[in-house]
């Protein structure tokens, strides 16, 4: 098929945002081929990960009408030029967070935030600017642009990626469970792995127990943490993470006048080894803090902070050997680690099932907003064949 | 000499502090033998840290008659019951931070905050809660307490201190050069040692050039740093500085509208390896905070901030995999690396000299006093037989 569409624009579905907030149309649009460093893939499976919910709800932005989705997994149908990195029919992740190779950064082990080519939350391809997306609502002799999010925009049949945002993966890896890999479960885990670096039989505690903090739950059982302990207001969330290796649980609801943080501190002698805060609240990031251990207690932020707001930290508690760290991807250096994760998904030490709750066809892609709106579930599987 | 004192009480000469911010008295005490886990020293020199000054100038608190002195370099007389670590006639440096051996945090070398034996600012011994000092102001036959500060009290040609908070120090070591390892200097070079473990290579900002700030360029320097660019109001300290390889200076009153931070950051690529502060200012620990490099920049906090205030952290910028870290005591576990630091002093691969800029006699210690009010030079040595 590749050999019938290469260098040639593609007609295909997509979903289309055209304002914040709106559900999604189902439409078909025309997607350009590759240009030099791209990658054309055809979609296999998506899912909506909370920062496109976010972003989707949040009014006042430029560059619509655009096509989210950043959580995916594809097969590569064409190339632009100098891309050797993968080829035509390889099954490959595409993510958000770009890895040039080049750069300081890049070439460095301490850091995943690429010094050359900088993500963008919306807008056209990131070196040139321009967009490979064309709506054909107004007539197929008129075309107007769609922006891309994220660098991903998976919500389509096809989608063009640079060459920086994207990754060959195992070919025997169900395509649902890599898809999980492309943003949410990988931050989680790689939070806990990458920038925690959580040593065996030591103690965590997570705020918030959606798919980034369960997966925050993952990476630590993996990592040999002995006590595992999840904060969140839904009681369920209990027995859900018990499969990840949650062995406590606090409902801040239920501790009366008592901050969470000293109910953690009685529970742990003092405090937690490892303290991740998944919601994006600043006033929990404090209390992440103070229920981390004197002496190497570690901090560890995940949430986009939702309102903006700084981070208030005791300036006297930091002084009894306290760290606080943040990252992007949970630290994921996404080029050799989405694979690795892959690798460790098909040697049965990931589990990834179970953040899977729920599975929709392309045609019915706004039941995953929705579902995210009422706060069911983790993973909705969106798959474009279906 | 011991022989004729061990087990009895001392009479010397100490300098008492009756009232915060007045003038110490130069009197006679006596210095009771020391008990279960505790060590007598003969004070050879002492030194005026800027935390004793800072509790010197501290209105409201108790504890009052009170012998100040944290930085020194003694002799052990004798030894109360259990201790076999050190013995009569060995040199040894005191510190303020408690070093059990036996806690988990000892045993860490994650930790330097023993978990056991808490530090205290003023009071008792550590462990009976009871003082060692008495007054003989009163009339010999109504000897009163006087309280001991930073768990050292080493403005008193004898004191006592737990064995928890002294250690051996090679007896080739000159004593002052050993009394500057007691408190700041330890602080500045194990900051950048042992806290941030400066790469050779990397660029390094400090804020604030006093004793601990210069002690961070020093410890920078023998880390390999490629850059070290100091931060003072005092254009002076550059010239200080170069000794300890500062390479570069910024004067804020000199930046015009332009915040620090962005100087900074366009002085080295978009900003910093490790920022350290050492002033005490929460707005200076957000300005060095924002001088650290996306990726993997490391802030630490030092200072201790003079009113309280909480630090505030761009919820934004630390997701940039930033890292803000606090120690005490610059990280340094005292029991080992106090002599480590004596032992690369004498390899000559640590300088201490430069920062010895004045000496006085014992009997003029309150002229220690007055040079830090005006903040004039870094260390002032205090001899007790002088
Ligand atoms: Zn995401
Ligand atoms: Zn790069
Ligand atoms: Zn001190
Ligand atoms: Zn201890």
């Amino acid at each position: 098929m590749a050999e019938q569409t290469k260098g040639k624009p593609i007609r295909c579905k997509a979903a289309v945002c055209w304002n914040p907030g709106e559900a999604l149309v189902i439409e078909e649009i025309e997607v350009a081929p590759p240009e030099q460093w791209e990658v054309r893939i055809k979609v296999i499976c998506t899912s909506l990960c909370h920062s496109d919910f976010t972003f989707w709800q949040l009014k006042g932005q430029p560059d619509f009408p655009r096509i989210f989705g950043h959580e995916a997994v594809g097969v590569v149908e064409s190339v632009g030029e100098g891309v050797d990195e993968v080829k035509e029919g390889d099954l490959v992740v595409p993510f958000f967070l770009p890895e040039c190779g080049d750069c300081a950064d890049c070439k460095s082990p301490k850091s995943n935030i690429c010094g050359k080519v900088i993500f963008k939350v919306t807008g056209g391809m990131i070196r040139s600017g321009t967009t490979r997306f064309s709506a054909l609502s107004r007539g197929p002799d008129h075309p107007s642009p769609i922006y891309h999010v994220l660098c991903v925009s998976s919500f389509s049949e096809y989608t063009v990626v640079d060459v920086a945002n994207v990754v060959k993966i195992p070919s025997d890896m169900p395509p649902d469970m890599a898809c999980l890999l492309s943003c949410g479960i990988s931050t989680g885990v790689g939070a806990a792995w990458k920038v925690a670096n959580v040593e065996a039989g030591s103690t965590v505690v997570i705020f918030g127990l959606g798919t980034v903090g369960l997966a925050v739950a993952e990476g630590a059982r993996i990592q040999g943490a002995s006590k595992i302990i999840g904060v969140d207001l839904n009681p369920q969330k209990f027995e859900l993470g018990q499969v990840y290796g949650l062995t406590d649980f606090i409902n801040p609801k239920e501790c009366g006048d008592k901050p969470v943080h000293e109910v953690i501190r009685e529970m742990t002698d003092g405090g937690v080894d490892y303290c991740f805060e998944c919601v994006g609240l600043a006033s929990l990031m404090s209390e992440a803090f103070l229920s981390s251990r004197p002496g190497w207690g570690k901090t560890i932020i995940l949430g986009v902070e939702m309102h903006g707001a700084p981070i208030s930290i005791s300036s006297i508690e930091i002084l009894k050997g306290k760290t606080v760290m943040g990252s992007l991807f949970g630290g994921i250096k996404p080029k050799s680690d989405i694979p690795l994760l892959a690798n460790k998904y098909l040697k049965k030490e990931l589990q990834l099932e179970g953040f899977v709750t729920h599975e929709v066809s392309f045609q019915d892609i706004n039941k995953a907003f929705d579902l995210m709106l009422q706060g069911e579930g983790l993973r909705c599987i969106i798959r474009m064949d279906a």
